[in-house]
């Protein structure tokens, strides 16, 4: 029992959890308190939140507590970077079964940490109860540095598509997995813990992206939201959109569609934003598509935000987006 | 099935929970965005989190779902109040089963909005995602308007302990309800919300008290946290703690000690701070004890926090304080 989330009791578990941390230079106040302080030196702040659940986002047979640390906390910072903010601070919510050994949580505050603290960010609160499996709740802070947040709503006609970080490598990983493999090693770790672009965020906004948001649902999908947002219609170019060697490899030795995983794959969190077209764009923004006027759909298309981006002109039909519920 | 959470879908549940919201006057950018921005005026933010379970810390058949939205925002809010700070922000996730019926959802967020709106604080964005049973993930943001922030950690020998708030209520009626009994109702609501006077956590900030904490785990567990972070003992003067006579009246039904409801019982969310001895005291806050050095502890008592509060100047042995896995 010692070894375990009872064993070790709730304040022992925090102090276990909480040990390896050295508050970031914008930690006024870190964990410990009734709540914490953290520096917002723009005088806003930007704010998400995510759930995370056993089974229903993450395996523990699949994962290790460090990749789901990791990935928890990528979700949400990838989120403040959409919105061109630097992310500054996180608190974690873990729900955790009495059984669960207390290495995984520890190990699981290590991941959340060591994602943050390359960009800078810190763990300055949480808090930990008794599941039945594990929760993970993340909240995330961001601060824009004066900038203006760059929301889903401002593509305009005649703006570029462009994309940062990569597609449908966690998609890859999700379908070997399943399948009951565990290589390539490359896809696996893909799904395990996104590699997201962070400061491409600042980078965009400050390049006066007119929209912007991460893939987390699927390129398609999370373009119709743009799209939806912006009233405007979106058509990427297949041709545009890179399909990596390793992702046909993947996707032949499984029988699927390597672009259909790029097309619809989420997890990822690449950045996707859109660009007055006389923009120079660095090198790692990919230009994949344009903005079009939402008047140019093609007759016969389905209204609403699916029918809002195509595919080489036309609607993508094998199906985008993801409901949890249905 | 169209009742229910899978009936309405991932985007129309988001669509009917967010429906009734208007953004307070702080929102700079509401739910709907990767991320929402909210206003920080101080230059600092102020962020607490909580995670309640179903079954762990509330129950569908005791509780309506308006008084879980309500706990879950007060709880939260009752920690930056703590702080000295005035709520301006929550973000809520909730894991909800595809067979709850989508008005409990509704409703839910309905109480959350309900108890967030008269202190001007806004509910900024969330997350909905499918799980077995109901999960709740409440963070809360507030600002110190140019304060210092009141952490546990500033008591000194010499200070009074006062208390604004009610204490035991909770208590009373989670035994009621264990019981089986659905009255006295004044307990019984008690339990289900709990009434905290956030204002008088600013107030605290402004009289310069020299600690602060919200009373969630009990009085002397929470004056535990108080005097274990300020390297103090407090004594808490049983006679000036009020014992209501509603209170007397259910302990003596269930054949319990309401001095103890009230000593130890957790979740009123009162506030708890200590302030030099000349500072004058808005009549809302009740003198309840005393801050002494920690040299001045009973010999033969134990050391460690637990044995840092006394009661009437002797150790109290009923047992204070919660531990989740034990």
């Amino acid at each position: 029992m010692s070894d375990s989330v009872a064993g070790l009791g709730e304040f022992g578990l925090i102090e276990a959890m909480t040990r390896r941390s050295s508050p970031g230079e914008g930690v006024l106040l870190g964990p410990g308190d009734d709540a914490a302080v953290t520096a917002a030196p723009d005088g806003r702040v930007v704010v998400t939140t995510d759930l995370l659940l056993e089974q229903q986002h993450f395996r523990r047979d699949w994962s290790a507590a460090g990749d789901v640390g990791h990935k928890a906390a990528a979700q949400n910072l990838a989120d403040i970077a959409a919105m061109g903010a630097r992310p500054t601070a996180v608190t974690v919510g873990l729900g955790v079964p009495p059984d669960l050994p207390a290495a995984w949580a520890v190990e699981f505050m290590d991941g959340v940490r060591a994602e943050c603290e390359p960009v800078g960010c810190s763990v300055v609160g949480g808090d930990v109860v008794r599941a039945d499996t594990v929760v993970v709740a993340v909240t995330a802070l961001g601060d824009l540095d004066g900038g203006a947040p760059v929301t889903r709503g401002g593509a305009r006609a005649g703006d570029v598509v462009a994309l940062c970080g990569r597609l449908g490598w966690a998609e890859a990983g999700y379908r070997v997995l399943s399948r009951g493999f565990r290589t390539p090693r490359a896809v696996v770790e893909a799904h395990r813990r996104p590699q997201v672009p962070y400061d491409a965020g600042p980078e965009a906004a400050r390049l006066r992206a007119s929209a912007m948001c991460d893939v987390s649902d699927g390129l398609l999908a999370d373009l119709g939201h743009i799209a939806d947002a912006s009233d405007v219609l979106i058509d990427v170019d297949p041709a545009a959109v890179e399909v990596p060697d390793q992702l046909r490899e993947v996707a032949g030795a499984l029988g699927a569609d390597p672009l259909h995983w790029v097309l619809t794959g989420g997890d990822d969190n690449a950045l996707v934003a859109t660009f007055p077209p006389e923009t120079p764009l660095p090198q790692r923004w990919h230009v994949i598509g344009v903005v079009l006027d939402a008047g140019e759909q093609p007759a016969g298309d389905d209204a609403g935000a699916a029918g809002r981006v195509l595919v080489g002109g036309a609607a993508y039909t094998e199906g985008a987006g993801h409901d949890h519920f249905r």
